[in-house]
């Protein structure tokens, strides 16, 4: 344990570790770990999918498939995601875009502009807050910070968010959503327990116009087989309470990053409102897409079969980046991280006050992690203190190198600042 | 002349059409001539596209583009359709979405939330209008009715839409806006002259935020060679008033209408402001899509190749429509129509207060024209008069049948009207 050393013995350390930076500096490396991207490999295990479409392809069903028309979906991805997503029906899912924040985005847009269910739009309700589990993903907080909101953090743990707080917090009708990655949660990587799904389902907040974005975007991205999470919609519809969560979901990481397809569900109340707008907004969406991944994903099975296969490639990626970190970390008392069983992160918590000096060391040694701060609202880790290491792009050999890097900074920037 | 016929004469043609309508009546047909849609022989011109893009295609350019990255288009497509667009940068060009619609709406969706180029948003300005030239598109206007704008109707000739009221109009602050269709315009099929292009790229409105929707939606969509148009962003730039107008564009009626790609283009301010936002509700386009495009469209030349494909089956239909309304129609009187030399429709004019009923007779005899007032904003045409007629989809058996029964509902429509 760092802290228990004299600062004379810590300095010594330091001393060695600047060193052993020294060297890592002069291997003139540009490694990237800063986002969550599938790796080649990954990229690769889904090439067949193009094979599906080709000059020969009938795309006559209903209507043709490269015409225009359905502007929700075709109804064989909606069948695949609604059977995914537990059993919803046609009625209760929209497919569109190739990826779920444009979707995620303009359902917030569209409160905003328009307002939810017929309520009045949220730009005409004055100063309004947004819960946002911490750490989270930037992007979501992103959205919510271009849009004006005052972003509450609610602390997490290994269960999910603080269901205390955000109950209590709810009570302030000025509050109309939060934030959620409920399983493999960017980035700690955890599974919210079946207490936390249930108390989000029967949230009653003063805000009839509370939404919970529920962004399911590593539902099936399990590294040691299929989880089971409990189902928040049919807990809502128990609490007759179905509206309160609009559900997100998308193949960015199952087929293609750059070209999947995504699906938003919930109510069929909340789904014709936004189908109301889209149907001004998008002359529909890219049917060929949706086809050719339709014809490559015919039931859950496939996809859990394919999911099997990204594992596969991740496992051993995750397994690495956690045993250097033990190995590295575990005794200097300097670190906390989580061990995921599935998502694309590893969150890790250093001594307060040392995030983005190790950010920074790292980015000097050619190795580009994501920002300090990056995973709290605006930017802004009030305990500069958490990082999100993100294993999946890197070759091994690459990661390998990258995560002593981190460690041997993260090691740095204690020593620094305990002997300054 | 009709007209010019006894209310007897008049009482004897009404009797012989509605014996002739009832005989197609009997015919039981289920025929549909209302949306612009390409018919099967257009998209199958296109198939060979899927081929470009199999399961082994690299898809590793500066980046691979089946990863995450490029939120604002691939580079191969920027430089195709700033090529196409008279020869832009790649600043001044988003490729973004499987239709253009999207990104009007967007973009009239980003000026009401954040204002343009760091302006007042247009929420916040009170009540606002929009410029609308008469007859347009349907789906134009449900944008400006949805965002709440007083649309006001732009009389339009065979130059385009009239200058002088829109010079005067521009003089209110709160015109924020015009819709135009300026080659082969829909429905009149017109292409604006070069004295309207030269006078909207030197618009001075009182807003500073006012921008013209230029959607070129049909650019290369000729039936009689490639007609040239001025260059409105050429003409604007000369007048250093290059930030008046948007621009946009797809493949929908070049590739696949449920699948192509779209563009919008502008000075660079323009664009960046669009990106501002762009990156945080999305994560970039469909590349694979994209990267298929290009590997099959090299170059405007390439494309003047394909359209004249399009060209090819479009034109014995165009001339066929026009064949029959000359006549049935020419000599009655009742009628005006355009001769266009591209575009998707035809646009007519009836005797005021007959272009429903006419619509009507016709469902009821198993043709489904667009809705009478569809071209006019809120689907209200003070008039009644103006049908937009939609040559494309159907085969040119059917064709011939809708548009025999369209010339007979006409006059019974005219003749029920001045007999009754």
């Amino acid at each position: 344990m760092y802290k228990n050393l004299t600062i004379e013995e810590q300095k010594k350390l330091l001393s060695a570790e600047q060193e052993r930076y020294s060297s890592y500096k002069a291997m003139n490396l540009s490694l990237d770990m800063s986002r969550g991207k599938p790796c080649k490999e990954q990229l690769d295990i889904s090439m067949d999918m193009f094979d599906k479409i080709t000059s020969t392809t009938d795309f006559k069903r209903k209507i043709d498939y490269r015409n225009y028309g359905i502007a929700d979906g075709i109804p064989e991805l909606k069948k695949l995601f609604g059977d995914l997503l537990g059993g919803i029906s046609s009625d209760e899912i929209i497919v569109a875009y190739n990826a779920s924040l444009n979707l995620m985005y303009d359902t917030i847009q569209r409160a905003m502009q328009f307002g939810v269910l017929g309520g009045t739009p949220w730009n005409n309700q004055g100063s309004l807050k947004w819960l946002c589990p911490v750490p989270g993903y930037d992007r979501h907080f992103a959205i919510t910070e271009l849009f004006g909101f005052e972003m509450i953090h609610i602390p997490m743990d290994d269960n999910g968010p603080d269901m205390d707080m955000i109950e209590e917090l709810v009570k302030d009708p000025s509050v109309k959503g939060v934030w959620c990655v409920p399983k493999y949660s960017n980035p700690m990587g955890i599974i919210y327990s079946d207490e936390v799904v249930k108390r989000f389902a029967n949230l009653k907040p003063a805000a009839k116009d509370f939404r919970i974005m529920w962004d399911n975007a590593y539902m099936v991205h399990a590294l040691y087989g299929q989880d089971s999470m409990l189902d928040i919609y049919q807990e809502a519809k128990k609490a007759n309470n179905e509206d309160i969560v609009y559900m997100f979901g998308s193949t960015s990481k199952i087929s293609f990053a750059g070209a999947g397809v995504a699906f938003m569900a919930g109510s069929k109340a909340n789904m014709d409102d936004q189908r109301k707008y889209m149907g001004k907004q998008t002359i529909g969406p890219d049917k060929v897409s949706q086809l050719m991944h339709s014809l490559y994903f015919t039931s859950v099975e496939d996809i859990y079969a394919h999911m099997e296969k990204h594992a596969t490639i991740l496992r051993p990626k995750f397994e690495e980046v956690l045993r250097i970190m033990d190995e590295e970390l575990s005794e200097t008392g300097i670190a906390k991280w989580n061990k995921p069983r599935g998502g694309y992160f590893i969150s890790c918590f250093l001594e307060e006050g040392t995030a983005k000096r190790t950010v920074q060391l790292a980015k000097e040694a050619g190795v580009v992690f994501t920002g300090a701060g990056a995973t709290y609202p605006c930017k802004n880790d009030p305990h500069d203190s958490n990082l999100r290491i993100a294993p999946t792009l890197p070759p091994m050999d690459e990661l390998k190198t990258a995560m002593h890097i981190f460690c041997c900074c993260a090691k740095i920037a204690y020593l620094e600042k305990v002997t300054a």
